[in-house]
């Protein structure tokens, strides 16, 4: 049973190897579900459920004696009782009816946890079905692998409780709760052929990423995506007390739900077998309204009215089939089953006895054969293949990531013969490279921005689609229906979260938002560059394309705004995640962009992100020279400083990020024609993760080519687009680091103009100026006069702008054309 | 009308001078509000309406003329259009109802302006009332003054587009759109006398946090707490295209609203004066629903279940009363309006006729009387004194604020004979003080804790206070019900929000929460910050208590949970605000947690991130020691280390941290064991923002100071808690900044014990042995050895960890104890 080695093993599964009758991509879905369980069945949802909760409760308890082949002792329990029980059986008894809807109808379902915590529920899952030993053969299905499956759960070298990247079947890790259904809605987008059941959890159930989710509804084409069938699993409480959607009226749920838009279908109870018999019909229910309302719309049968998806609220209780009570407490049905009902198992003979009749409740000796395999009754109930949920190659999207079409960006190019003589909107560009890429690929690429995608000067991709919108649209809506695939909606969280469901069942996008609110959902950025991170470490889980996070209407444009859209803070959160997922970009024209986010669009697992702002700016490269100054990351431009490279340069002016750029090239333009012997150098930085130690990240320049572009020893005048903080902490352990003197964002606050926000946050030319006069090593005559000159004009400034609420002419105007 | 200096003015409010019949505290609300206009009344809201749309439009648009006593040209006309039209009209018609309310009842209220992009609308209002005037002076009730309101709009030195800090009346941006019902919430809390309307645009209701806050009234007691009536404005647009809330079936908005729990009254129309005698009279029916819940609970006939509280819904054209359509467009009623509808006015006569026509259509010369200032019939719509919203106390909610009453920390203290010998869980003895803060102080102290504060060893406030739950209870649930005032949801964005709506009118509170999922609202530390940041910089504004964020469940505890649980990021996003608002405190234990908890509680106007795990750990300083050690912020722990402070250690070593400090003194005692003739120094850092040199931060050591601790050049092994970047970053421009190694929190992700994770992230005792052993300039003999045996002793334990499931005792019992 060992299996293949993991990495053929998995793919296997690129060929489907399907039991039931596996639908094809698009195809009208006609089968139905049987509404009622014969007795056949009936013993296997039984049986493979007593099996999914006896592996549940085995691997938070026990270290020996898997299949209780004798009575249970002190030493057979595991120092340390990790694990959340609470959740778990109804998660199982969900997997166990859908296994069965599955085989019927050869439905391609992926199932997302909710509740993540409820891992060995999951965990046990994916070993009843044989996924598991495939994948880690040395968990294999006998005695042996039970025991390793038991001890690796929460443990040294083991697995996380959650459902988490090692977990076989899993896009979710539920971990930080919020966004089971982000996740579903963005992966059964343009994938016709796939339902995601999302259980939510009545805790999840209360955050804000959640109940801001509900409405993906009113995005989801049902002629070209997918289905997702929302489990609500109400079991009443959380950790320590009762939940909200618990404890509220039920009419309420019900109105709340509706009001979203769904069709709520109902089960309660916790009795047996009744409850199969319930939840059976009503999954039938469900499934039969998913089938209808997407035979109507691929059958031509549908007015365009958002359809009323189904939705089931399951009521169970709480560590439902645990123990009743223990030391004289209910149990379960409360908050104390959330975790381990049966505490200091080891010292205390009264739960030893417990824990024991709890497991052999479960009758093991019926559920696993001689070897300690599961029975034939149990591994009759998984689909075959890459049917079952913990094998879909959906849930393991690299497996069916298919290459973008992306044109050749070049085309795109903005005309620069010289630097910094034309403005150019740079994002308009990228948006017309992106109307193509839609063009080229209309079931593998989409956008997601929170309604700012025109304001982003990315409007050109609706010449090709429309947005997204599956409520009423009138005669004065613009470029909006039902048969749009640009995804707006006001909230990062769901812009965020479809884009990482898309991505990780095998598709691209892009995420384009504003600077400052991209901290709205910097955690999830954080827990997806986890994922990845973990992710990389599986030769089983196939790269997914990466996460592109494009950052437009930044802090220095925010001038008029004032201080709540004023954030450059989503790169320092970025900056904290591994080197081999993290990658941060801030090209500063055009045809860099272009060259970035072609990279981009091509990568597979990183996290990248893009900051450049969607105002008019100069350009500074021709696309040529855009592309080389991109592929090494970092270079001198010689055109914009005095400095010959024959010798060092008195003063090294490097800067990162659009406007500071600008600024730095107009300083150096200053100290050119007013100090001409004076060496001044000027660097651009496009990726930022050059600038660490080779050994920090990937990206870092070997220590020559760093001492190439800033010496060994001159000091650096370094104007970043970012807090300050970043590039100090990404020159640690370079050559004597303490020499770069960094200006960037501060907080200010200041209501200003475009130039007057440098002047603010002290960035601006004159300061870089006075600046590089301040920490050069040697002055030629003139320095001084030359910052006294620069104190004038911003003295000049400051009285312009308040009288004339603009920037002088001198500087709105600046360019180096001559 | 210049009045006296702002500071002076705003003081008055601490003595009401209520024209109405002001309420007192808890007073049951009898008055009602008449549900008809007469016609004086309907002739008053109509002018102040049409002076408030007028001043709007002159923000946006003028730089000259504000009276238009002359034909308007081009001159006259801003060079940047900058501001958002189509949300004003809408809040400044709730305003004047609002108004008129307060004036017939005596109801203390304030606004809250949920799309705050409709900053001119509120700023209008407050210079209507008066109250801008008498705030800054300059902008005088004449026609000096009202050009000076127009041109400071979005300008240089001037004010932000939004609902701002310099906003009179407001405690809430709008920036980020998602957080103006739980600062509402928040706000009435324990304000039973309040009444706080929050207007929900129908963008922001897409967003997460927005969605998952219409629950706040599950935590709302009618009988301690205030009332909050939101009034979801639908419009039907965003800046760019139809919400989904503004096309859905408006029975769906009225099921969902109504499944939130909530008594849905509508108003809908553009009609005038229809409209303005619609909404008085739902207002009207929505006050007597208030007053009634309010009186039953408070008169004793409440039967304790939760209230339906009335919510209005208001359906109106997007830029009501503006142009309807430009250049053949539609403008009023669509996206189109959103921010400035007639643009190019400067250089487009027809778009300048346009203006003019709109604007002279509110009749400025009825408004405004020969000096410029508001007529009589718009100044009698505004209430006496500080009943005027924009002059509510409440909303300046320092004036209000009175000081805990905080017990004598020293009582909670672990005693402590001997540095590290005993293990306390150090939270237990915070959730004591905090117990007896919440008996003490029943009316101005909160605990907000995403339903963990038993986990997170805070329970003992359970004996004072239950957790507030508007929902039914059963016979099953401990400490919870409708009196309790600990907030727990599982939302860490209502949680955060509430706080900051306490915090803001000037009530006392911590949020704990944990570590990893502190990240969910980094965004909302990040816009709290920036606003305490601006309000320093007004006079007027009363410092308000501080907002206290305490993480436990850190990630060096959260070994078993997996990658999801362990992330030290909100550091990072702190160490972004500016010094004045900024402070991070990691207390190594209980006596030093108590001692910056009381400071931090007795602080003003500061985000207060205090760090510190909840699970046993070992205790380091008596009470004396360890408020010493506060005070100072860091310092040497002479007997942890061999240095005698005659010459420079060999080697300092650093920490800052619990988990983190507990192996540093351990690394030490090897050392001092096995190398008994190395000299190293031990340093504890507990207030994080010594490290930055005092011209980056207030708290920053002198470089006197600082010397004395690292010394000026030998190499500082520093063990930190969070990534190792925030050090780096902390540290620069420090004598020789380079010599620090910093080991911190690496993403790892491992499944380990305790001790393996500090192993996994290479800040274990061992390697920090190593690391001395690799940095110190002077070695004695055997250091060579002692590294090998350090790498013995890491091979050993990974052996021991995967067979045992736990640490190896001698590490997981370790202790000074001889």
């Amino acid at each position: 049973m060992s299996g293949p080695p993991a990495l053929l093993s998995f793919h296997r599964y690129r060929q489907p190897r399907s039991g039931g009758r596996a639908k094809h991509r698009g195809e009208v879905m006609t089968q139905h579900l049987r509404a009622e369980l014969d007795d056949v069945e009936l013993e296997q949802l039984d049986a493979w459920w007593r099996a999914n909760n006896y592996l549940t409760i085995g691997q938070i308890y026990l270290q020996a004696n898997p299949l209780l082949r004798r009575p249970l002792e002190a030493g057979d329990i595991k120092p340390r009782l990790l694990g959340h029980w609470g959740t778990s059986p109804g998660l199982s008894f969900i997997y166990a009816h859908l296994s069965r809807l599955i085989k019927q109808t050869g439905q391609r379902a992926i199932y997302l946890a909710g509740p993540g915590h409820g891992g060995p529920a999951l965990v046990a899952a994916g070993y009843l079905e044989g996924t598991y030993s495939e994948i880690y053969p040395a968990v294999s299905q006998d005695e042996a692998g039970l025991l390793r499956l038991f001890r690796q759960f929460s443990a040294p070298g083991g697995i996380p409780s959650h459902v988490s990247v090692t977990t076989p079947g899993s896009i979710h890790e539920g971990g930080e709760l919020g966004y089971v259904l982000v996740h579903a809605f963005g992966s059964v987008m343009d994938n016709p052929e796939l339902l995601t059941v999302a259980v939510v959890g009545d805790g999840e159930a209360e955050t804000g990423p959640l109940e801001g989710s509900w409405k993906g509804i009113s995005f989801i084409n049902p002629a070209r995506d997918g289905a997702v069938l929302p489990i609500l699993h109400l079991n009443g409480a959380k950790i320590a007390g009762p939940t909200v959607l618990g404890r509220k009226d039920p009419a309420e749920v019900r109105s709340l739900l509706e009001g979203h838009g769904y069709d709520v279908l109902e089960v309660e109870g916790g009795d047996l077998p009744g409850m199969h018999h319930r939840f059976a019909a009503v999954l039938a229910e469900a499934y039969d309204k998913i089938g209808a309302i997407q035979a109507a719309a691929r059958g031509g049968d549908w007015d365009g009215t958002r359809p009323r998806w189904p939705l089931i609220v399951l009521r169970s209780p709480k560590g439902w089939t645990g123990p009743e009570e223990v030391d004289g407490i209910q149990v379960t049905g409360t908050w104390r089953s959330h975790q381990v009902p049966l505490s200091a198992v080891k010292d205390n003979p009264e739960h030893l006895r417990l824990l024991e009749e709890w497991l052999r409740s479960y009758r093991p000796e019926e559920l696993f054969d001689a070897n300690g395999a599961p029975t034939r009754v149990i591994r009759d109930l998984a689909p075959a293949g890459d049917l079952r949920m913990s094998a879909s190659p959906h849930a393991n999207g690299g497996l069916l990531t298919q290459d973008l079409a992306i044109p050749d960006f070049r085309k795109y190019a903005v005309d620069v013969p010289e630097p910094g003589t034309e403005r150019a909107e740079s994002t308009r560009r990228l948006g017309e490279l992106m109307r193509d890429i839609y063009r080229d690929n209309p079931d593998r690429f989409r956008l997601f921005c929170p309604d700012e995608t025109n304001s982003n000067r990315l409007g050109a991709v609706f010449e090709v689609s429309d947005r997204a919108f599956m409520e009423p649209v009138t005669d004065a809506d613009v470029a909006i229906g039902r048969d749009g695939r640009v995804m707006e909606v006001l909230s990062e969280h769901n812009c965020h979260g479809w884009l990482e469901g898309y991505n990780l069942t095998g598709r691209h996008g892009m995420f384009a938002t504003y600077e400052a609110f991209a901290m709205v959902s910097a955690s999830q950025t954080v827990q997806h560059g986890k994922w990845l991170q973990e992710s990389r470490r599986l030769p089983w889980r196939a790269p997914v394309p990466s996460l592109n996070v494009l950052l437009t209407s930044t802090a220095w444009r925010n001038d008029h705004n004032g201080f709540s859209h004023q954030g450059p803070g989503l790169i320092q959160v970025v900056l904290t995640q591994r080197g081999d997922v993290a990658r941060v970009y801030l090209p500063p024209d055009a045809n860099c962009l272009l060259s970035v986010a072609d990279h981009c669009l091509r990568s597979r697992n990183y996290i990248n992100l893009i900051v450049i702002d969607k105002q008019p700016q100069l350009q500074w490269l021709s696309m040529d020279a855009a592309v080389e100054h991109c592929t090494r990351g970092a270079g001198i431009w010689e055109w914009a400083g005095t400095d010959d490279g024959t010798m060092d340069p008195d003063i090294v002016l490097a800067c990162a990020g659009d406007v500071v750029t600008m600024e730095t090239v107009a300083a150096a333009q200053i100290l050119r024609e007013r100090l001409p012997k004076f060496r001044v150098r000027v660097v651009n930085v496009v990726d930022l993760m050059t600038l660490p130690r080779r050994k920090d990240h990937p990206h870092g320049m070997s220590e020559t080519q760093f001492t190439e572009l800033f010496t060994d020893r001159v000091d650096v005048v370094f104007a970043f687009h970012g807090y300050p903080g970043a590039v100090h902490q990404l020159v640690h352990g370079r050559p004597d680091a303490d020499r770069f003197r960094v200006r960037g964002f501060i907080e200010e606050g200041t209501t200003t103009t475009p130039f007057d926000m440098t002047v603010r946050n002290r960035v601006s030319r004159y300061h870089l100026v006075m600046d590089a006069i301040n920490n050069a090593k040697r002055l030629p005559p003139g320095a001084t006069e030359l910052k006294a000159w620069c104190e004038r004009k911003l003295a000049e400034h400051e009285t312009y702008v308040v009288e004339h609420l603009e920037d002088m002419p001198e500087v709105r105007d600046w360019s180096l054309a001559s």
